[in-house]
């Protein structure tokens, strides 16, 4: 059924700061045979995102670290192949965690299984899998924004960002994005209908922002840390809400970074929380509700970054932590045979996908 | 009614990093007269606090600055001279808002009157007062104990964190306090019942927090700031709640400081709470009715460091910005007349005052 090899990326040594092509390698292998009540899948596309710098730094983190010779962690969207599980047929579209290689065996737990009709299927990664839920649960149950209220987000055209914001707007408050150009800046003004956008390699960041939030700021939906955390707090509200999802400025980093002072959290009464989003998944019903009919209805937009080949995926992860994607970022490991139905009964107004 | 003058302690100029003396002055004048409705309290005692700093400094913060010239604010214990306010009668005891002041006049808003025979009227700056429903509160609500686990609370021989750690034994947590010396420390585990106190003094606070928290940190009540929460953060367990009541390491300041980083707080989806305790007024009639029974129980012990006489309040207040009080700091400005008949009554087991 599946022809010719399963190419994987394992992790061949553990970065130190910035992670370069060396730490990675590709190996090949015969590809799987499912075993009783497994399927075969075939790779279609791997999420990149932030959290899998942790998985392959060998520090304490929230989940387990990916050892030297594994293959590295990651969301996927594939096709069964083969499949001796009475759950899944050979064509059914599925997104799961197969990680970053061709093709995975898996015993069915935790895939979810994706309708090609409903909406793009690479959307199972961003707007509507973890990234958007991420979203969803910060902004609204940590966050809690209020009509007026002014919501600001780091990373603002990512795939977390840009949904932050868009769901903000929706809820009536006014959204300012951070990021990290000013062409990333102008889509998210323009396309995803934020109210500013200051980019955080200018140097007038603190200056920026301060104009773009002349009433201050309520909400700070926190992907970056550094620079940006830095130029927020002094501009925090009585009562604000900053929802700690990321610190991406720091996941290089080799010494422990350092932060500002928590003096702004203090006198404004204000919360930091961190959360992790496999905690809320109480939240997905909530969220696959909201999300799929916003994205149906064109009020919430979204962005893709697709690299075509997996052997592009670890020169694509580096570049995700250097900010040198722009919008969700995808790796094609195979054609997505979904693509060109999609693309014929979408409506541009629906979606505003960028494949690179 | 009230003989000589009125001493009062004005802001001269406002610090530069550490107050000195001359930032203060002492000046008298006519003790003044009641008008329709307003009564004439004799100042008892005057609770000096942290929070001070931030007001004489003019920088923003969640109170009004005091202005150059004016008297210095602060609680009050009282004992009523004059009275043309229905609800008070000369003799009453009251504790108030009169500042750092011989006598105050008001009309009687947000005056509480005291019963001698309940509790010692100093206690009303302490343990029973705004110290101590800082302690109930910020631990109670926002720390969230459960039995079991620990809690770690800097300043710990100081009027708030004294409370938090006796409250969080009385919970089933086990209490870890940070203290400024050996002997505050020693004060800690053997007078107030913690199950360990560790010098942030000592070079090896790291070290020596590690070793008194073997199973990690649940919740830090945070008074400090500085290294003490540096060497807080790497030891937090997952879902650790901070509330954040305090920075006094930071309030001399010049430069804004620096905090770490918060990447414990994003793996372990920690919370840091900032709070004013007059945000949470409505928690009064528990804090009293709690606090007042573990008092007369004598499971809430304290201790007081008074200093007599206002004059020397300037250089009382500049001490406590570096640590040097041991206890709650109260300037006895006028005789307590209670005093002997409160220690005729009570027994050595309830309090355990000194007096300096």
């Amino acid at each position: 059924m599946a022809d010719g090899k399963n190419v994987q990326v394992v992790l061949k040594s553990r970065p130190a700061g910035e992670p370069k092509p060396s730490d990675f390698e590709i190996v090949e292998s015969a590809v799987p045979k499912p075993g009783p009540g497994e399927l075969l899948c075939r790779t279609i596309y791997l999420s990149l995102d932030p959290y899998m710098r942790g998985r392959i730094s060998g520090v304490r983190s929230y989940a387990r670290s990916v050892e030297i010779g594994e293959v590295i962690v990651g969301g996927t969207v594939s096709q069964v192949v083969e499949s001796n599980h009475p759950g899944f047929a050979p064509g059914d579209f599925v997104q799961g965690y197969d990680g970053w290689q061709s093709f995975g065996v898996s015993g069915g737990a935790g895939l979810r299984k994706l309708d090609p009709r409903q909406a793009p299927i690479s959307t199972a990664l961003g707007v509507l899998g973890m990234p958007g839920m991420t979203a969803y649960v910060g902004l609204l149950d940590i966050g809690r924004p209020k009509p007026g209220e002014t919501v600001v987000v780091s990373a603002a055209s990512g795939a977390v960002g840009a949904v932050v914001g868009q769901i903000a707007k929706l809820k009536g408050s006014r959204a300012v994005g951070v990021a990290g150009s000013a062409e990333k800046c102008r889509y998210v003004v323009d396309a995803l209908g934020f109210d500013a956008c200051v980019s955080h390699r200018e140097p007038g960041l603190p200056a920026a922002l301060k104009a773009a939030c002349p009433t201050g700021i309520d909400v700070y939906f926190e992907n970056v840390g550094g620079l940006v955390l830095e130029a927020v707090l002094p501009l925090i509200n009585q009562n604000a809400r900053i929802p700690l999802c990321g610190l991406i400025s720091e996941y290089n980093a080799i010494e422990p970074a350092r932060g500002p002072s928590l003096r702004p959290i203090l006198f404004n009464r204000a919360l930091i929380q961190g959360f992790i989003i496999s905690d809320h998944l109480d939240r997905m019903p909530d969220f696959a509700r909201d999300c799929s009919a916003w994205l149906r209805d064109g009020r919430l937009k979204y962005r893709e970054d697709t690299v075509d080949g997996l052997a592009n995926a670890p020169q694509a992860f580096i570049g995700l932590l250097a900010g040198m994607n722009f919008g969700k970022l995808l790796v094609r490991v195979s054609p997505d045979p979904t693509r060109y139905e999609f693309e014929r009964q979408s409506t541009a107004a629906t979606v505003d996908c960028r494949s690179n």
